[in-house]
């Protein structure tokens, strides 16, 4: 299934794309897509209605983030070996951990600003999980089974603040709008292997990255089983993978975001995303 | 005025403590302590209200998080000249930025939990600032008028997660149950200078911290505006002010915590914490 929130922000309401493309609203059957809506049982729930009975959705609502209420938002640093190169880092011996706050969460095609002061704004395309189920000290072999789905995530990121304002990543990763996740999110029915996912970035039609899944170091299973070592998974969080090469700190010489660029990305099966970039107010 | 959650967990009520030390339900003026109940609008409202028309609280309830729903917790390391010397770390030019996941949070009399493969467990009394009005950019002179009040937290971290698994702090300030705050959120009337409170936190009835928020490096308001230029604050997020002296890191030799003992700590007009710690299930 393809879970779609859409409305205005703050007031989106639960739908899914059905086969057609066709937007049907959900609100009959879960209150939203967030927190436990995301437990299997419901998402069975979900499943067993006939698209075809639910209301299409009117018109062209903007569409929302695809996961509400989101408690957690888990970022994995340098998983792809030629990023790790691009950025002059080692590649790592376990997963590198650091967080965005939920609320730089916008839907797929909202705005995306430039903070202020910054002269270094920068884009990620990647694979985002989304937990279904709590997870706390679980294997490698169990942690497909806490996974709800999949979404393309910008893991937008100033890299002045993140790298050269005191050591800690998460001052550049959490800004207003540097967290676009959707437009969907793909259940895990859909995306059987996501370690073979094409993924591209493109900013003003130029594409910058151009990468796949295959070239993760650590593993979705890996990932989800090594975070609930060092902190409890809930249903709703959500874990951003890496990105691969192509960032515009890795461009000789480096290339950055100015308010009045628009950035596309996608990665295969989850969707394209787009995004406007503008001076914050 | 004293702030108070009490009731099982994650089914807090909200509620006052009075003059003569009696809790006041306040479910019938605030649904919780929490969002947007902390909006200076609201908080009078609850300050227009005779506490001895409230219900007194039957019993001794367990006192929860002083703040649900908690949005955001960010964290400011390095925030005392000692400590950042017996950290052996340089200090900083600028707060240095961390986040712990929201989900760690608990209640002030809670278990702490030791992470499985922990072996350095370690405590921080800390000032913690809960926010009342979003704040964006705002500046160290318009700070203040952002801040709801003040509440103990115990940034409880683990060193080898933190320091020795990859850099980021993140990694070791996150562990289900790193989040003691409370017992009480008090307003910012009742605490005219955030930076004249003696704190202290005993691990099995010995001292280990002794200090005051009169020797931090950035202020409550210049660590206000200072994150509101790297992400919007809130209602109700918490930021947390770094520690003093005297965490377990900094003795000669290190010294950690095992299952089975007893934290207390305080910071003057805030109340006191006590925890026991526990093997992570």
């Amino acid at each position: 299934m393809k879970l779609v929130r859409y409305g205005a922000m703050g007031h989106e309401r639960p739908a899914l794309l059905d086969a057609r493309g066709t937007l049907r609203d959900l609100s009959s059957i879960v209150p939203d897509i967030a927190g436990t809506a995301l437990l299997p049982e419901n998402l069975a729930r979900i499943r067993a209605v006939d698209p075809a009975v639910l209301p299409a959705v009117a018109g062209a609502p903007r569409i929302g983030a695809c996961v509400g209420a989101v408690g957690k938002f888990v970022c994995i640093g340098l998983n792809y070996t030629d990023h790790a190169a691009e950025s002059g880092m080692a590649i790592p011996d376990e997963p590198v951990l650091f967080m965005k706050p939920p609320n730089c969460i916008v839907g797929p095609y909202d705005a995306v600003e430039i903070p202020r002061g910054s002269t270094k704004t920068d884009w990620e395309v990647e694979l985002g999980i989304v937990i279904g189920t709590p997870a706390k000290y679980v294997s490698v072999e169990d942690a497909y089974a806490h996974v709800a789905g999949y979404c393309v995530v910008n893991d937008v990121s100033e890299r002045s603040f993140q790298l050269e304002r005191g050591g800690q990543w998460d001052k550049g990763k959490g800004c207003d709008t540097f967290g676009p996740i959707g437009p969907w999110l793909v259940t895990t029915d859909e995306i059987p292997d996501p370690h073979v996912l094409d993924m591209w970035l493109e900013v003003d039609g130029k594409r910058y990255q151009n990468g796949s899944t295959r070239t993760m170091i650590f593993s979705v299973p890996t990932i989800v089983a090594y975070i609930s070592q060092f902190m409890s998974l809930q249903p709703g969080d959500i874990i951003t993978t890496g990105t691969p090469p192509g960032v515009g700190l890795g461009q000789k010489p480096p290339v950055y975001l100015r308010a009045g660029q628009t950035m596309r990305l996608a990665v295969s099966g989850l969707g394209e995303q787009q995004q406007t970039t503008v001076d914050a107010a």
